[in-house]
């Protein structure tokens, strides 16, 4: 158990019919609010026009159409609403894109350059807005963690940035917004979720309390995922996947920890050159990537993994349970209906080494859980054609 | 999953040496500091030397002497040094019954009638003092959570308080500050952790994300309890049981759960009259109160645990499962040296009914997870003998 600090001060308001408690809340951040947005999903579902009937005693302003992987762009014009207004705070309706977005127009709306150099150089971040979260799809994490991911079209690269500073101050946690997530996107979410998780389960760190927290934030992912498939109006389901989707990434899952991250940087340079959803990139790579670092060094913990996620038996041959696991991983997500190669998007070995020289830096994969350098990583984005 | 509140914004500083980041956080609240302690074990360990030193930029003021089971007394001592020297924070050093009695000086020093009014009705606690914790024993969780219990030998009542102005501020959980714990309160706080999880887990909610995590706390407990009693020094033992020990009790494991607590009033009352230590009372308690409420209603429940926590098979035999999971509860607390009856503490029956009384009553023990009424405490007291 490595040394680590934990402190996670969002409150989370998880239930239905909690937005009633956002104004309360929201007073005592100010008046004037920046509500930001997807795709316009919430005005076809009536969250918009609740949340606006709710809001009525604060002056609303709003940043619509942001994208999925949120661009640098969309941020320049959030800040720039928030220094010509006045804001007091941002209110992100929607999933890790809107999310990841409003913390960075956050800390832009606080800094005099431009927002993509508070990207490139991190200590320009002294200041930020608030930023409340009503979230409408179980994926990201990032209503309760203070990191946001953002790219830029312009130089094609898509970066991660950290700051206590953009931890969410509230989140409301309503299962039933996530009702009419399409399928594909509850799918991608469950990968995302899964795929932190296994981010953080993979190192060596003896770790007994975060990772039986992360055994059972997957099993819940592999019992209610399917049935939030079959039945989207499943409370239950919605409510367990959207409670771990939280959990899965703030901080319980990596305390005392390495952070030995692998997959989430290649597919970064995925979706940033090919704009894919991240969790379904995710799906195809992370077996790929389980496949190809088991080895004499790791099979102990792929056979946690089997024996304690999966359910399977503990046998002589460990080699055999581990690669049940990594079966089983690849049989749920196709299960789900999600891609396992990337030639389903359609992408072809072009730029594999581009963006394995990028994976590799951006993410420092010479200390990921198993080091991987550039060739490594393009084995991988082959073994996954 | 029931709709709940999770605001839980302790600044855990986890691992050897996090002391030392004591003084930069402090700052933040003032300059004149209560020290808080127990029975002065940390003169002898040196801790408190070492606190001192670390500490030399503030002017320290201290209470020593905090009992086991604390006292109303050390509240009004407390609180009365507060008023007079202008105290800005608390620094409890110690396990449970220091943070706990720290919490309520801190409310009491900004009260101005007496301090167990302020116990008997939370309403009147609008302002607390800031408390900060070095933490020396895994057990309670008091560290990183809104809960103090306080005991008042006048009237024989040993009553909780709750309010999130008792939220340590900051806490500093250095496994090592436990390697030094006698055997007995090691185990008896390794009870304490198991009884505020299984509390949580025997519930009629459905809550797979919290029950995970409830299931997962249990087996680490049972796999390094022992471990902490044959090797003291085991800094892996001692730190995921220190982490256990916080997440049992700081609102993860209740998360959209009922609150259904039945063995710790019952276990309240008998440390108000007898003062025996808490855990160990809960060691003799928990599996009596297992074996009186299984029934056809709860033995699914049991199965559960009986798999999930300590590693059954499933098998055709419902009870025979469910009862191997409470049998081997039994086993483990004797195995790590705690008692199994109460006539190993030379507690009679003379009192069971007023116990009884008092227990469902503070209790609410007819919202139990079984509901328990005066003549099932009673009888469960007789299973104890």
């Amino acid at each position: 158990m490595k040394n680590f600090e934990f402190c996670v001060t969002t409150d989370i308001l998880f239930g239905a019919g909690q937005e009633s408690q956002l104004p309360e809340k929201l007073k005592a951040y100010g008046r004037k609010i920046l509500l930001t947005y997807g795709g316009g999903s919430i005005k076809k579902t009536g969250l918009y026009d609740r949340l606006k009937a709710l809001l009525n005693d604060f002056e609303i302003f709003e940043l619509g159409g942001i994208a999925p992987n949120p661009k640098i762009e969309s941020v320049r014009e959030g800040a720039a609403i928030c220094k010509k207004e006045g804001i007091d705070m941002i209110l992100a309706v929607g999933g890790g894109s809107t999310i990841d977005c409003s913390k960075a127009i956050a800390a832009a709306a606080c800094h005099d350059g431009d927002a993509w150099d508070l990207l490139l150089d991190m200590n320009n971040l002294t200041r930020a807005l608030p930023v409340a979260v009503v979230l409408t799809i179980a994926a990201t994490g990032s209503e309760m963690d203070a990191v946001a991911v953002i790219s830029n079209d312009e130089t094609g690269e898509k970066l991660p940035f950290f700051s206590p500073l953009l931890l969410p101050k509230v989140a409301v946690l309503n299962p039933e917004n996530t009702y009419t997530v399409p399928p594909f996107q509850t799918a991608s979410g469950a990968a995302d979720i899964m795929s932190h998780v296994i981010e953080n389960y993979f190192d060596r760190e003896p770790a007994l309390v975060p990772d039986a927290i992360n055994e059972g934030l997957l099993r819940t992912v592999i019992a209610c995922a399917p049935l939030a498939l079959e039945q989207p109006s499943n409370y239950e389901a919605r409510a367990q996947l959207m409670w771990a989707s939280t959990l899965a990434l703030n901080g319980l899952g990596s305390a005392g920890k390495n952070f030995a991250w692998s997959c989430h940087y290649i597919e970064h340079e995925l979706s940033a050159l090919y704009d894919i959803t991240h969790g379904a990139g995710l799906a195809v790579l992370t077996p790929k990537w389980m496949r190809y670092i088991l080895s004499d060094d790791t099979v102990d913990k792929f056979c946690d993994y089997a024996a304690n996620v999966w359910g399977f038996r503990r046998e002589e041959d460990k080699y055999a349970l581990a690669n049940r696991g990594i079966d089983a991983t690849e049989a749920f997500f196709k299960s789900i209906g999600l891609p396992s190669t990337l030639t389903e998007f359609g992408i072809d070995d072009a730029m594999f080494e581009t963006m394995a020289e990028k994976a590799v830096r951006i993410g420092s994969l010479s200390n990921a859980y198993v080091p991987l350098d550039e060739r490594d990583v393009v084995r991988i984005l082959r073994m996954s054609l």
